[in-house]
């Protein structure tokens, strides 16, 4: 297919692209914008088949940077500006990144002891053009256009390999879904370097429609642009619909173009959905990950309010199977889908080991399907938290803390929280002699991991409830003695 | 993906797929209906990969019968119905179709003598099902799923190789382009055989919208649908356009749910477009062939009427160019595009011989392009005549009758015609001792051709006008004298 971004300001370039604080773009003049930063990216040594990593909000120059290296055909590496500084060594390390594009409002200290070459974005509107740069002519369904990492049960993150073909599968399953029309725009406020993010990016290309992007989450901004502009597609986590509808005033509402929260990382409470349809606020429920190149299941319209709890049917593209079902019929579910991500990074093995002999992903989720086949989530077949939208893999957390001397034994799990659906919470067992405490500990995490992944809490205890093979028996620990260090 | 059939069954099957003749069909019943016609199919030894010929109109038992030639994963090799013996026994033996099913309400005679397995359709209905009969599970965007034959300027017919890649694109560009919704029906009078209609089933499942099966050109029914039930848009060539506004009283109009008639199969007259604005019909103009699997430019509402006389612009996964133009910008159209055909069958180096070496498909039309990029068609480079939306290629007319003794050199060209756009007339010279008359000239040519081949008039000339290597200069014709034989 042709550039999807040159395609569309051909086709429609005196439609609104972007929203960014009440100033609105047109597709023609985010084309030029793109292309003229791209144009300087190039003559900085860029070139097709680079990598070059993005550190960034949700700014206007990080979205023209990270489209800007997609023109040039380079690889997008996201970097989750939450991570710790070795998180973040590690993952530039491991993408062989070129150069980290910074936004410049944003604190990087985290980047600093990094061995990369480093360049603010406003820095580079101040080079020289190049005069022989070209956009690509295509965007190739089979190319890798953008990385993002996810951690998991074993070892190092994974580089997940996204392919024009993922991005453009799952913006065509969404728009069938959703009946987008001219008259919708997406607001993002969800991050950019998070599938839930970047993707609206890219149906924005391909539908031709307005995106209203939010640079943090200020819920007295955010209602302000749902109650008086005429959005009508909102991505929310759990958390931030909830601090969304705490804030409506009485007797106030979204404006009358809006449509539907988008919902997507993790399960919503019924209280909450309640509340959604006292006050007529369509909810469509999701379901995806960053190896599906955002969502794969998602309830439609006609459906949300029969359907209350369930994630939805499977989108168009995807084929969805519960494998080794339980007598209730919960059992894992498996994807195949043209939005299923191209593998992981030079860890190949990790990716094929997630893939069955047929051709499916194993999503490592719970889940079982009603006689409609609309699918319902059952949880998690490893003890993976998710936190305000982040996912946190207890195995990576504890590794961090296995290191310190006295700790004998650490187990994260995951306690319900109203505000963040779960949060981190360790059990740990020490050493008769150790000096230890629960503020150092914290301390210590939060030097080394992303503040969302470090325990809330650590729980002392006497001993782990172990299985007859020795190992950790989490669910036992909510029954165990504890006291707060 | 999965099966578009059986997928689009299970997200929506209570809503209407199909309406025929004033009944309803759900997807789930449509669904059914295709499965059990399939299996029986499958039973009278019909296999994946087989090709089996389609002879049949707009009927129910076609569409059905059509669908389940899919479902098995055999190919569908469709069959224009006007087309005399000679020209379907050399589609049917070129194609290796291992059955002709044949629509019962269809006078078949030109089949009688033709040399292969025949099966009414409905004979089919009381033969066994099979147990053993599985749908296939998933349509490879790279699997030939229809053949469809195209004449052209040099010898044998082409049987183009249309996949579900190619059907799936051209799909996607529409539904970007006419921002399908949830009311939207589609009306199909155009014929299945030909891409036009064929492309309507398929967006059909795709997008999840009813179908209005139409099995003839009765403008008075038609018009009824369009005016009493909730049609939004017909697809229409320029000759059937002018006879349901003819037909349409004053103060009458197509019903308030109405969009657009998308109109195909050559130009339209300034007096019909003017008399569609008064009457306040959105005229969508496109452009496409059999080789490009339908439309691969198409005008948009919001430029329907800036843009009148123009095609409008590539749509989104469609690059086009004008090649070799002239001073005043006409040249040669070139598209690249994932809906364009993967080849001729049997016939490779013809399809090869059309496409350029960076892979853009030379349709053989000339057109120009506006400041904005929107396409205007200014004939062929060829000498094809379009009447009533059938394509003719003097060629292979003028072949059929070169082989007549006395008959010295014959032209056929396209003279204007308020119906049909053009029809074929025939310039003809003869031995001076031929006796030759119009009226079996015709008889003659209705005899071996599809009857919208034959010239409608032989007018006898003196001289060819000829070109200094002694063509034929078929645009001098129009200034010959000449006498109506």
């Amino acid at each position: 297919m042709e550039n999807w971004l040159t395609k569309r300001a051909a086709l429609s370039p005196n439609k609104v692209a972007l929203i960014y604080q009440y100033t609105d773009f047109t597709f023609a003049e985010l084309n030029d914008t793109v292309q003229l930063y791209a144009s300087k990216l190039f003559n900085d040594d860029i070139k097709a088949g680079d990598r070059v990593a993005i550190f960034t909000g949700n700014s206007f120059n990080g979205y023209i940077a990270t489209l800007a290296v997609q023109q040039i055909g380079a690889e997008i590496v996201f970097l989750n500006t939450r991570l710790s500084e070795d998180e973040l060594s590690f993952q530039i390390t491991d993408s062989g990144a070129k150069l980290v594009l910074i936004d410049d409002n944003l604190d990087s200290s985290q980047l600093k002891n990094i061995d990369v070459a480093k360049t603010r974005m406003s820095e580079l509107l101040s080079m020289d053009r190049s005069d022989s740069y070209q956009p690509v002519a295509e965007f190739d369904n089979d190319a890798v256009t953008t990385i993002m990492y996810t951690s998991g049960t074993s070892g190092r993150p994974k580089g997940v390999l996204q392919t024009f073909g993922n991005h453009f599968y799952s913006a065509f399953g969404m728009s069938l879904n959703l009946r987008i029309n001219d008259e919708d725009s997406w607001v993002m406020t969800v991050p950019m370097y998070h599938i839930s993010g970047f993707s609206i990016m890219m149906r924005s290309l391909l539908y031709g429609i307005p995106v209203y992007l939010i640079d943090k989450f200020d819920v007295d901004y955010i209602n302000k642009i749902l109650i008086n502009e005429r959005a009508s597609i909102i991505s929310l986590v759990p958390t931030m619909l909830k601090r969304c509808l705490n804030d409506l005033k009485p007797g106030q509402n979204f404006n009358s173009n809006f449509r539907c929260v988008f919902l997507g990382g993790g399960p919503i409470d019924n209280w909450t959905l309640l509340r959604c349809q006292m006050l007529e606020i369509p909810v469509i429920q999701s379901y995806g990950m960053t190896e599906t190149c955002s969502n794969v299941v998602a309830l439609n319209f006609e459906d949300a309010q029969r359907k209350v709890g369930s994630s939805g049917q499977a989108l168009f593209p995807v084929q969805l199977r519960i494998a080794e079902s339980d007598a209730d019929g919960i059992g894992d579910i498996e994807i195949k889908a043209p939005n299923v991500a191209k593998g992981y990074l030079n860890q190949p093995e990790l990716f094929a080991a997630k893939m069955t002999s047929d051709g499916f992903y194993k999503t490592g989720d719970l889940g079982h399907l009603d006689e409609e086949n609309f699918l319902y989530i059952n949880g998690r077949k490893d003890d993976m938290i998710i936190s305000g939208g982040e996912n946190i893999y207890p195995e990576e957390v504890e590794n961090v803390y296995a290191k310190i001397d006295g700790l004998e034994s650490i187990a994260l799990v995951g306690v319900p929280n109203d505000d963040w659906g779960q949060v981190p919470v360790a059990y740990i067992t020490v050493d008769s002699d150790a000096f230890l405490n629960g503020p150092d500990l914290i301390e210590y995490g939060r030097n080394r991991l992303a503040h969302y992944k470090v325990p809330r809490e650590f729980r002392l205890i006497e001993a782990m409830p172990l299985t007859a093979s020795g190992k950790i028996l989490r669910r036992k620990l909510d029954e165990v003695e504890f006291e707060v260090m």
